[in-house]
């Protein structure tokens, strides 16, 4: 398989694009078809649009034995050259951790996932000993509750957000190892780009959640202008309720992609 | 459905037992059975003896559709009496945290579930929503890296894990909530008992994990003697790999629950 970063830059290059659509199949936001055939059709109409695409396991657990069978018939049906991660957020103890990562990345077979830092190093260690795998650790969620816990002030003066981004940086010996940062907030982003100037960000928030896109690029895009993914998932997959769905979420994700590229010709990375 | 707490004191006292086992099965640990042959053998065994049991999603996850398909089999087979705890260590953001609530109280019917703090109060608000169920809150983990955030001093002299655990005390609205702490960490435990006398604890830790059984009972479990869960999962289920592996375990378990009962005799959680 091939390595998860240079897949993703490769693809990115391809379609000139940093968005990345996430599959969060909802039924009451949905148009009136299945679950897989929703997604077929979303991944057929953005395909040549997007860097990668992100399902997150809990619209597909929803839906128990049934929702994961069609996960893995989402996964394949994603071309292959289209990075694919597993937004799962997990995290656990040594021993169970392996186990969550093997599901991940060999049984679902993702080029990436999310994880959870609460139970720091050991558990995060059975991910990104998958070399090729990318490994994206939660940093300053999207969510207002998200400043609960990683807005303390940690470990001196630092925020917890701010010392869990020190240790990714410590931890990444594998090259692997990417943050999730919210666009929901701008200075923080902002700050953890500083502090990780070539690490990858995943970066959801934009569109429903209410981030504002601009800012997101100018604030958590590198240097290079490569190693960022912006996630929408609600915006595109429900642009329409209509018959027109597919047509609607490709003109959205176009619309986004090209704003991110706009934003991009004047940016410096600073 | 019966209250999670009242179902959970209910067996604890009918089967004068704090023990939960803990239900991950390991190919490679396990006997030359298969995994659902295994589970129902071990809930023969031990079902007069336990308090609850807490299967961990990870060792279902990592056999795909097919692994999940057994987990919701292992579920119905335990008798409806005894509680069943889903250790998911989910944290999501607010919407998506509402699709794993439905998952696992609805979808797979746990009685209880594990979450993890990172993302804040509106990743947990959806699962402590449903009044009757159980939410346990990582808290201080039994791993070694568990150190690595969550002893950080935080919030002025607090460390990380007791700013958790005043945070749970607040948002115990519907009393549904209790907290993970590991019996690798005595003191720690002892602390979030002082803080939180009468909040249901989750132990795991004790047996292979290296925690002592004796101080887990001293330190974490209350005045009442009741509102603590004692899991050991591979000490119990691996006790032979041979054909006698389920009378292995039931022997394990019944050790270890006598000897949680010789601990609480002289009891006094102080």
């Amino acid at each position: 398989m091939m390595d998860f970063i240079k897949k993703l830059l490769s693809t990115s290059q391809e379609h000139k694009s940093l968005l990345c659509v996430g599959l969060d199949p909802s039924p009451v936001l949905m148009p009136d078809v299945d679950i897989l055939t929703f997604n077929k059709a979303i991944i057929d109409s953005t395909c040549d649009l997007v860097c990668a695409y992100k399902p997150n396991l809990a619209f597909y657990e929803v839906l128990g034995v049934e929702g994961l069978t069609i996960l893995e018939k989402t996964i394949k049906y994603i071309p292959a050259k289209i990075p694919v991660i597993g937004d799962a957020k997990r995290g656990d103890i040594g021993n169970t951790a392996r186990a969550y990562a093997k599901a991940l990345f060999s049984t679902f077979g993702f080029d990436a996932t999310t994880v959870n830092p609460y139970l720091g190093f050991d558990s995060i260690q059975p991910f990104i000993d998958y070399k090729e795998r990318g490994v994206f650790i939660l940093c300053r969620t999207s969510n207002k509750g998200g400043a609960d816990f990683q807005d303390l002030n940690c470990s001196g003066s630092l925020h917890l957000y701010e010392a869990v981004a020190q240790k990714a940086l410590e931890w990444n010996v594998n090259g692997n190892i990417g943050l999730v940062v919210g666009a929901t907030y701008p200075e923080e982003l902002k700050r953890i780009r500083s502090a990780c100037p070539e690490m990858c960000l995943l970066i959801p928030g934009v569109g429903t959640q209410g981030g504002d896109l601009d800012s997101a690029v100018n604030n958590g895009v590198d240097t290079n202008k490569e190693k960022a993914i912006i996630n929408v998932s609600r915006k595109i997959l429900y642009a329409s309720r209509g018959d027109d769905f597919a047509q609607a979420a490709r003109n959205m994700a176009e619309e986004i992609r090209v704003q991110i590229n706009s934003c991009l010709v004047n940016h410096n990375g600073e």
